[in-house]
């Protein structure tokens, strides 16, 4: 402020000395940039608070799975989802991040890989957008994907869940999350050739959670039904062993999901982040109700189940379009997303897959229909489009997973034995109780 | 920066020249709106972190509802937990906000109604603060607002918990808190006849917390006791299944609490959010201090029941005036809101109101007592203003509250047959139970 | 803006005259602030998140220790947890605050007082760091140091869980975290003399969870071993009676470290934040597949408690360096925290030394591990100084916590009598039980 001074006792002086514009103007440079760094942090604090959200999604995952199976399944499941959001973070840095933004392409839009490992010099720190204001720092990039990546995983964790070999499951969604994902989502996210045709998927319906449920419907086919879910044509319900837990699980699901499609906004945008909030809201709120409601009517008993699962449909019925649709389509594709989950579980149940979350009605089903919903609600996208990439995932997902669980399963085998299974997984995979001192009756 | 260079080519030129002084002053102009960007986008984000802070106070209610009752409810509560944050959410789309911030008032400051559903267009987005700074956008400005409208059905929620039926607490807390909420709400939020009056309830002591414990008293003297609480002029002590559950719950209400009064402030104005979250944390450890100490001191043992209930009701004590008044005094009115709900459980159970988790003492017992606090520890607000509201709230939510609440007795029924009680609502409304596989025999 | 229509009608006039430049520079000015002000405020904004993220690491704990330990002292644990976090807070306010930042020092670098209470006038409000941009308010500078204070004694409460009589540990705790822990951190936060000899420990691997863990290991050592816990030469496991709720205590330990590490930067520096949030992850991430595989070896089988521990030995680790090492120095210094973990419990075991949840070898042994490792992985510190600063902190808090526990234990005793120990402190001490309902067989 010493120049200031001077300038009110010799305003003439000044006046005819070169240097008091360039003096004013920096002084007004020195705003610009104070402004624009506050933005610039202010855009990284709310990624880092998305990304904290999409964090505690992993603590929703484990309770959900953990709640809706039996209870001497319980420490597995944990186990595996403790497990996986740490090899999936890992995995991520080693590999994962410079597949899935590969910078550039070396098979045309299909495939790219940009290098092992992360860490950057400090003068590519910054990630600015198009008007050259910051948005995020290069970790901060890196952190808030590498917490999408492990959900992928995870969705698959619940449909194989009670039957499935630990070490088995904890080799193939290694190779899934550390390849798989990242690679088909270099297609669209890290700009390959579905972003060149316009393909549009906001935060994942179809880039994280059908192709998590993709890998589930697999799974779930290749490993078979649980001991006594189908038995004499009949479907025998396997009920969950732990509500509240479940519960808890679907109100961390939905409370991440805010930082989930909040996040990626990819800035904190005061008008994209809001609009963002409210259509996953009340898309998610529309989903309990219609699948609260449509379950009441078949039912004729009001299901928890149900009511919790159609809050999850609606969250990922809505990740694709949350913020190119109006908020009175994001209703309705919710409320249509509960009303498909409920379908999805009776179909499957038909089907005998047996998924004893629900996961493959969830991620796949209404991951698929909040892709297509995308090109209905939004007259910018277009709906052959979005087929196009929900088949080419869906085909790509289905042969890789395929692969994948077949390899395993030749090596390791997928299944426990029928007695491991009758005691359950706790005792026979890890030797201990998930409640120690409780009198359980195990069906 | 292309003008930068040209000044210091040629600053006599610049000087003779009607531009020279224009140009400094659009970059100073630049940079103010650079900074004030800045400022709206942190502002805004604030608002959105505390929306998800308060969207977890929905888990938070769902799990001390269910862990202060007993095993064979919990379902059902959790079914309605599940249930009102949905409706709340879609009802406040549909017609809460415009009910509650009407724009204009039809009826004096008594009743206003801005139309049916959400939307605007680009040029309202913004809402600015007097200064002309933006500090949210009208998104956010819904969405949270819609979080806080279910809380108060909630609050009915644990009243009337192990003996209404589904459907009639259903439809009643969807009228309540689509209609009776908003319309009261109104008078103070909405720039109504109390806030011309000089009312103050800074986040909702009264607004919020009594709205939802009127309600809740009503339903608790018109459904009378669970079986066997009050027998032979006794009272037997009904035990919650779950008290990790309940602890959970408190933790996590009181973490939304820094959103549901750190987001009261309407900003992220850093004296004001940081002097609320002081406040807020230093009642609700005066609440617990407080109800640990009086219960330990007459029934010689410390109940963590009373020490949870303590921290709610520090929090709701200090709701009213979290932003105006003293660190000190905010102590006194926690450790004063900690005896309070201490003596009024042990009060409303001479009464025979039976009220499962405490949620009269706590809501509406506090939320008076907050209310009434700001009158007695700020010199800027009346008492006499502050009973006024208190009352006006009282005698509008009791008679609401008493006629809706009649209606669906009439139309439906209220409480469900002895039989269901006995066996649970969980089995009896839901064919479901919330612990399959756990033995559990039940009070 | 009325300013620069004149500047556009009257260039030349105002060239001629005195305020020109001023009203120029004052808007520049002007501009400046508001870029500031912005930064102002997302720094203190993201320092409030960092508070409530802190504030929930006090549900992590309670859950964990509830979850590790028997049914039958639940309730016991939940209370403790309860009353720490709000006797911790209202302490700090009183005294811990001004002796942990105490101004001056009166006695060297090692003891200075700031007087009683909180508060200040308006003008000392804001904190501004080097630059002259404010950080963080006094409020928020408070509150986010009350919310770590209190994980100090949290961390005791773990380790002698199950056999110490209630109000005992109260008396204790109260007293260490209000005296001991702020005087001793003063020593380096405080900018004591630990912190004029390069002492480094960014987040508090020694000063919080070390601190904890020597106040840990006293009371280990005075109480004994849990009755049956170490018989006729051998070691009987006594499990945890609710895996899911330790599940959900380290997942939510996990996101609270975002805030614990995050928020010890100081301000929402973009680069620093997210770098730390980048460590923090993979050494917890590192640390469970550290933990995981080496008990994988030893055990024969996954072991769940080993894994969830690992993931906090992990963060301890890190919590000391954050900032100054390498990515792949995290992921090094996670991965033998991890191993470090599991061979502690043995080694503590085989001194019969019985630490129900695992406290001392997280805490302590990885909070030792984190600060030397700042001595190896970071160039720019002394590992000798290092070293000094672990023994300078073992000696104090381990003389302080035995002349404590000693002059408790002489005044009220510390162990609860066999017979309360056999039927459990829920009985014992509160009269109640924490699943009421359940069968539940006690060991």
């Amino acid at each position: 402020m010493k120049a200031l001074s001077v300038l009110r006792l010799l305003p003439l002086v000044a006046l005819l000395t070169a240097w008091l514009p360039t003096a004013a103007l920096a002084e007004g440079e020195a705003a610009v940039v104070a402004g624009a760094d506050a933005m610039y942090t202010v855009n990284n604090t709310w990624m880092l608070v998305a990304t904290f959200l999409v964090f505690i999604m992993h603590l929703g995952f484990a309770s959900l799975e953990a709640g809706l199976t039996r209870a001497k399944n319980t420490v597995n499941i944990l186990f595996k989802n403790t497990a996986i959001i740490s090899i999936g973070l890992l995995t991520y840095a080693v590999v994962g991040f410079n597949l899935m933004y590969p910078g550039d392409f070396s098979l045309g839009g299909w495939f790219g890989f940009g290098g092992f490992g992360i860490g950057v010099s400090p003068e590519d720190m910054m990630v600015a957008g198009d008007d050259g204001v910051g948005i995020y720092t290069y970790w901060t990039d890196f952190i808030f994907q590498a917490m999408f990546a492990a959900t992928a995983a995870t969705i698959v964790s619940g449909a194989v869940a009670e039957r499935i070999k630990l070490h088995s499951f904890l080799i193939f969604s290694t190779i899934y999350v550390a390849l798989v994902y990242p690679w088909v989502g270099s297609w669209k996210w890290g700009g390959g050739w579905l972003d060149e045709m316009g393909f549009y998927d906001f935060a994942g319906s179809t880039l994280v959670h059908s192709v998590g449920g993709w890998a589930a419907l697999v799974g779930v086919s290749l490993l078979g039904p649980r001991l006594g879910k189908y038995v004499s044509g009949g479907i025998k319900p396997i009920l969950g062993h732990n509500m509240p837990l479940a519960t808890i699980g679907v109100f961390l699901l939905w409370l991440g999901w805010f930082g989930f499609n909040g996040g990626s906004v990819l800035s904190a945008d005061p008008e994209l982040v809001s609009f963002v909030f409210v259509t996953t809201s009340l898309a998610a709120a529309a989903g309990v109700i219609g699948a609260m409601t449509i379950s009441w009517i078949i039912q004729k008993k009001p299901d928890l189940s149900m009511a919790l699962n159609g809050a999850l449909a609606g969250l990922v019925g809505i990740t694709a379009g949350a913020d190119v649709v109006s908020v009175m389509s994001a209703v309705i594709i919710g409320l249509l997303a509960g009303f498909l989950v409920v379908a999805s579980v009776m179909v499957l149940d038909r089907c005998k897959l047996d998924d004893p979350v629900g996961a493959i009605s969830v991620h796949l089903v209404c991951g698929i229909w909040g892709t297509l919903a995308v090109g209905i609600f939004s007259a910018e996208h277009s709906f052959v489009t979005q087929l196009i990439g929900v088949a080419a995932y869906g085909v790509t997902c289905f042969i890789a997973a395929m692969v994948l669980f077949l390899v395993v399963k030749a090596i390791f085998g997928l299944r426990v034995d029928e007695k491991e299974e009758m005691i359950g997984l706790d005792l026979g995979e890890h030797g201990m109780e998930a409640y120690s001192g409780f009198e359980i009756h195990n069906s």
